[in-house]
């Protein structure tokens, strides 16, 4: 029997629902997706898309939305009183919420939450409140007002529960490191898990039997090396600060920097509430730096397109250190890699990013073809590398939404 | 005409100084070597050669040496004394004395320090306080009571002042950026110095023709990419902190794990002086991490020889770091790489790191030589790569203090 199956995924400035139908077993069937930005550069607008049909786009909102949550109850009632959507006519008709959750500490699967395990996701929240929060509120929103759905939490960290010990210690105090959960945890997981089966599945290949180097590269961006379907190493850590930098967040740098930034950045943000201690240091390095500090904008396409010796040296930067990322975990997987994937908003859209990067790392065996990457991306995974090149490139336009619906769908445990 | 030159090398827990007989444009010739090691785990040790000749290994001190400038004075008065040290009888003897300084900031050659000009060594001391409060001491009193000798400080930056504006800078907000000298500067650059233009020799090419990936390993640890014989990138970064971990230091981490420590990491140390800021957090950092923190033990050579788990892991750890320096530099020299050079104490000792970091490298054609890497390290530069691998392995034993004492010598601003 069929159920009707939401995907809430709810970021820094944005909330997105998409609503599918699915069965025990079976992949998921999209039915409608809606989605409200712009929660921090206000006001914020509506999109909503029913059986790929487009129902509004930038549509204005006539209530208040101060939330993450706001926008969430927002949307639910558009789902609910669209006379046309009949799968939903009340909120009984949705049976499982999926909630993204970045930060999943130890858990390596998916988890059903109710009133009672609530806490359990206010724990981790400790570990990376800037990311967890935002979720968090829309968990517990739905757990009080809407008891009759089952909510489960996919996390983010989840995929990387397989990184080796060696890979995921940091040379740091261990007493300390063990009481306060201090290790290499990973991120954007939910897209690497959704790109490894998609790529396994376009290469015809088990998942067991693919090794890939995988970009995830939009206003966050990471990379990760799979090695026979698993997690072996990515450039997230901690938190999703580290690695690469991003629109906001500066990435990876010597650990003492923002020591010399300013003084007492060590203290609370003004931001901090409390319940949640974000220091001034984390909100610098999360929100105040990355390509936006170098440029002024966090529209990657602008960057990549102007010839201005700021955007030019934004551009440089990210090539470089994803560059490096490619050969670092190249060594990793001993250079047994089925292909090069790029993912995210980032690496489905910007050819030129794809091109300069392939460029860097072609002494590695990897070469573009110029002409396919030049197409625009239309099938979940596409072909973008030279033909007779020693490890493929490929484009997958990832999923996370999806991947979320899935999880549910096949794990019997959440489904039932 | 030839001078004596003093090559003075402060760590925070030893002193060493070399003697040189120098003439302009020559290589220097060493009279002698003394050092005082134990500063941080008394009793100190005094050792001393001249000629090659042991005169005192682990001789006991029967004076108060309560920092690295009484253990400079102590081995002044040493060498003074000595009746069978002819070519230094009385202080005046002493010509010229290099100091090693880490934190050079924007100096790209080596400075004349005089009772004028001292304040801008101090005024670096901001950025590296940890690391170059040891030799400032020294340079102050050699500048006040030695006014007949002509000081010269070599910095550990100087050799990176070359690298390329996209792999020095942060992506960090740029005004405060520059304002407080924020970006990667790098460090071990007179040893790297050392072993390029030593390694440019061994293979008979011009060292402007010569890239390397360079690893120097000791206590702090840290790789290096010269491409055409100027470094391209580095992994130490603002501070000696960054890249890989070290006997005490954590390397890169999170930016923002040390924010989950403990609270108040942001404060001042209780060690912190009125004109020495350091935070609590850099001291964990740089003090209290490391395989220090994962085993109990600095010595690395006890390390790589147990089969404890604990010392296994941080072996792995640091195995598994330095194999993705040389992936992420192999890109960024697109492939041509003359070899791949072990140095430093560890690079120079430990045939089975040699041995571990090259197999995990093997895919990029790095191939060692089990019999040549067994044996003992006799020359500058010697081959432990296998014969006809695509790329050569080579170890080669640095010496920083020839190196600042050639950068005296050949370098007539500061000879004459």
């Amino acid at each position: 029997m069929s159920k009707i199956v939401l995907s809430i995924n709810a970021g820094s400035s944005s909330v997105k629902i998409s609503v599918y139908s699915a069965s025990q077993g079976q992949e998921p069937k999209e039915l409608a997706e809606t989605q409200i930005d712009g929660l921090t550069a206000p006001p914020p607008k509506l999109k909503y898309t029913r059986n790929g049909k487009t129902i509004a786009k930038g549509k204005s909102i006539d209530r208040k939305i101060a939330s993450q949550n706001d926008a969430f109850k927002c949307m639910l009632d558009e789902l609910i009183n669209d006379p046309d959507f009949k799968e939903i006519t009340k909120k009984e008709d949705i049976e499982i919420a999926c909630h993204r959750v970045v930060h999943g500490g130890n858990f390596d699967r998916p988890q059903v939450i109710t009133r009672d395990t609530y806490h359990r996701l206010e724990a981790l929240t400790d570990l990376a409140p800037l990311h967890n929060a935002p979720a968090l509120d829309i968990v517990r929103f739905c757990v009080q007002e809407l008891p009759h759905m089952r909510n489960v939490a996919v996390f983010d960290s989840q995929f990387h529960s397989s990184l080796p010990l060696h890979v995921r210690t940091y040379p740091i105090g261990q007493e300390i490191a063990k009481k306060n959960g201090l290790r290499k945890y990973g991120f954007h997981g939910i897209s690497y898990s959704f790109i490894t089966r998609s790529v396994a599945n376009f290469l015809g290949k088990g998942e067991d039997e693919t090794s890939l180097i995988m970009l995830h590269l939009g206003s966050g961006a990471s990379a990760c090396a799979v090695k026979n379907g698993k997690s072996w190493d990515t450039s997230m850590g901690l938190t999703p600060l580290a690695g690469l930098p991003g629109a906001t967040r500066s990435g990876t740098l010597d650990p003492s920097l923002v020591f010399h930034y300013s003084s007492n950045v060590g203290k609370l943000s003004p931001h901090s509430t409390k319940s949640l201690h974000i220091s001034r240091a984390e909100e610098i390095l999360n929100k105040e730096s990355g390509w936006k500090s170098l440029t002024g904008t966090t529209n990657f396409s602008t960057i990549a397109s102007s010839d201005d010796p700021k955007m030019k040296l934004a551009f440089d930067i990210f090539v470089n250190r994803i560059a490096g990322y490619i050969g670092n975990y190249y060594v990793a997987l001993g250079g047994k890699v089925d292909a090069l994937v790029f993912a995210g908003g980032i690496g489905e859209r910007s050819d030129k990013l794809r091109q300069s990067v392939v460029e860097e790392v072609s002494c590695l065996g990897f070469e573009i073809d110029a002409e396919l990457n030049g197409k625009s991306i239309e099938d979940v995974v596409q072909n973008v590398g030279k033909k007779g090149a020693k490890h493929g490139t490929l484009v997958c336009q990832t999923n996370e939404q999806f991947e979320m619906a899935r999880h549910c769908a096949v794990d019997q445990r959440l489904f039932d």
